[in-house]
């Protein structure tokens, strides 16, 4: 059971306005979609980063992987590690587990395909049939403007400025996908204009666990400052500040856990941030973490250091989010309702409907063989074309917002 | 692929009179073999502890563990929580966890028989073809003396009483698997003698990395003396002393790294050893961390807080040879070669010969579905009648010494 190909194909898709401490969601999302072949015939799925660095990556490790069996998802990781590790290559483990990660997932769908056993079981079974997410709020524009000729795009969302647009927000995305907490993405206004947002939220939807996640734009004196307006109100706090020193500082006098997908994101940080007690809440994300496996293993830290565990997302497609249910019912130690993406892009997804819905806000894990999602090879070529059209290689929230606001200036911390 | 039943077999081997700190190996060693049954069908091998209290708890999770998919074993792990944890049961992690192991392996045994793959397939592949182990000397007398009408027991190893007995032993056990590394359990006599035994050894086995394990009988100044005469010629100094505090005080001042598997021990003692720097090597023993995913989960604690990694033995014959040889295959972090008394136990095992070898001192991975052996029902059941006609149900070295030698105290620190 050997891989034999491992076919790079990188995509652009519809994402709308939202709003964050580094600018503007552009209107299309980059992602790599990764189809790994084994024996000539079954296909593994992976799904990861769109940025081009990592498509060059994944590209110069193909002759690493191939030849390879697909059980031997660590041998592989040590390969891509001699490739890119050490002097010639210089990069940092992180950088390395990006790119392991979307090869990992695509074996472990190959595993469970050949095997004829979904992902979960190949990662110790599912201790949950079907893994919450939050909403996940964001501040928005009420459409991408019309811009270098291209006509204004508008979306069914509407804006979200301000409080009431946040809660119409989210009784949208409630009453369509049944969530049973919010996470809202701020860092973008005022402190003051967010508290009042989270507020009319826990006003709005009382008893829903609420976390706001400012991309570390406060400084140290803000965040303690929300923590305390906000006591009571939140689950946790995410990323109020930047580094983890400083989050520690805010740790210390928040009521509330801090979170973080920005200070505690590796092997290297780990440690520290425990020595620090920068965090209560380590935000996992499989892409970053070096796949399944390091996830689950990342549950294991977790919990042999007293710290809990949520996820992290970013904008992704259907591979990813059955990748990370799978790997969110493995993991015991997961203990909130997960971040994602999905009902931002899901329009535009390249594995075939059916398969991932959600239930009462929670996506039931899917019981096929491996991820159990189907490529939709149709949608994948269109997305890969409107990505060569595009031009893009990169992702630049900042640059765009920049079109859209001269003088934009997304220096942190911010407020 | 549900679990239909099962069998738990308490049995006796014969085991040399080997000497420990807390006396001597009796006659027979008590282990139990475990079968589980899947789909009335397919049958997946365990083995652990022989004490009465874990083949009690063992049979009473009968019934929690019939009925579940064999794939389904984080669930299985909470179930054995639910059922001996909290104010009902009482039992620590580490106490639940030693039950969990032995179903955890027999379930991926039954996993890759089901599904045609070895056991390490399913833990990220194998990252070597054979797994290296040291070889594991005892002090030990002749042989077992006549007591209560029994005749004595002679074997072929000989008596190691003193250096020339060790290096004897040692020649015997290189010649016959080819050893690479030595580790000695001490703690038996003075520690002038133990120190003459490794300086003989290193003599005799130049190039060869050497070990020595009182089991926690020195205190700390004996510990430290200790470590500073044999400054340069062990590569760990294992447990001389007991407690995390005091391991601390003798780490900071021996030049070689402390090893353990006597003070992090489990999730709860690994993060205030961290804290403490009481070691350098944590001795993994899937028995103790709860199966082999937990295994692989300590070799990413290890590698997050720059500890290394090794691994542990008690007496055992060959199901849990071969789930060590799988496990360590597939953890990266495994740094050392692996401790095992197999050598002392081989000629009673209820596994049939073939698969389980040594070359060159390294365990080829078996390459069978699953742990890669097969029962054999003869010796099972000659093993299990040696159990019950023995009437014995728990390991007592202390007792026995005294029987050989009345009056011998245990007490620790001895030295």
């Amino acid at each position: 059971m050997l891989i034999t190909d491992l076919i790079v194909t990188p995509i652009a898709f519809a994402d709308p306005p939202l709003l964050n401490s580094t600018g503007v969601h552009e209107p299309l999302a980059l992602r790599t979609i990764v189809q790994l072949v084994v024996d000539g015939d079954v296909v593994g799925l992976g799904e990861g980063s769109g940025e081009r660095v990592v498509i060059d990556r994944l590209k110069s490790v193909r002759d690493v992987v191939v030849g390879q069996s697909v059980f031997a998802t660590s041998a592989i990781e040590a390969l891509i590690d001699e490739t890119f590790g050490g002097d010639g290559g210089g990069l940092s483990r992180i950088e390395r587990r990006v790119v392991f990660s979307i090869i990992e997932v695509a074996c472990l769908d190959a595993q469970g395909k050949l095997l004829g056993v979904p992902v979960c079981d190949l990662l110790g079974g599912a201790v949950r049939d079907a893994v919450p997410y939050s909403a996940y709020l964001f501040y928005k524009l009420d459409g991408h403007p019309a811009l270098d000729g291209r006509p204004p795009i508008p979306d069914s969302w509407g804006p979200a400025l301000d409080p009431s647009g946040l809660v119409a927000q989210a009784r949208l995305m409630i009453d369509e996908f049944g969530f049973g907490s919010i996470k809202l993405k701020g860092g973008v206004f005022p402190p003051v204009e967010e508290i009042a947002g989270i507020r009319a939220l826990a006003e709005e939807f009382p008893g829903l666990p609420l976390r706001i996640d400012p991309n570390g734009a406060w400084s140290v004196a803000t965040s303690i400052q929300v923590a305390r307006d906000l006591s009571g109100v939140l689950e946790y706090l995410e990323d109020p500040t930047l580094g983890l020193d400083a989050m520690a500082t805010v740790a210390a006098r928040a009521s509330m856990p801090l979170a973080t997908n920005m200070c505690v994101v590796s092997v290297e940080s780990f440690a520290e941030g425990v020595a620090k007690k920068s965090v209560g809440v380590v935000l996992s994300d499989h892409h970053y973490w070096g796949g399944l496996r390091h996830t689950r293993e990342l549950g294991a830290l977790c919990d042999t250091f007293g710290l809990a565990m949520s996820m992290h997302s970013n904008s992704h497609l259907g591979i990813s989010l059955a990748a990370m249910t799978h790997v969110a019912a493995a993991t015991p130690h997961l203990g909130y309702a997960c971040d994602t993406h999905y009902p931002w892009n899901r329009s535009d997804d390249v594995v075939k409907p059916g398969v991932l819905r959600f239930v009462d806000g929670a996506v039931p894990v899917p019981s096929g063989p491996g991820l159990g999602v189907e490529l939709d090879h149709d949608v994948l070529e269109r997305l890969h074309r409107q990505y060569v059209d595009s031009g893009r290689t990169t992702r630049d929230d900042t640059a765009y917002a920049r079109r859209l606001k001269p003088g934009y200036d997304p220096i942190l911390p911010r407020y």
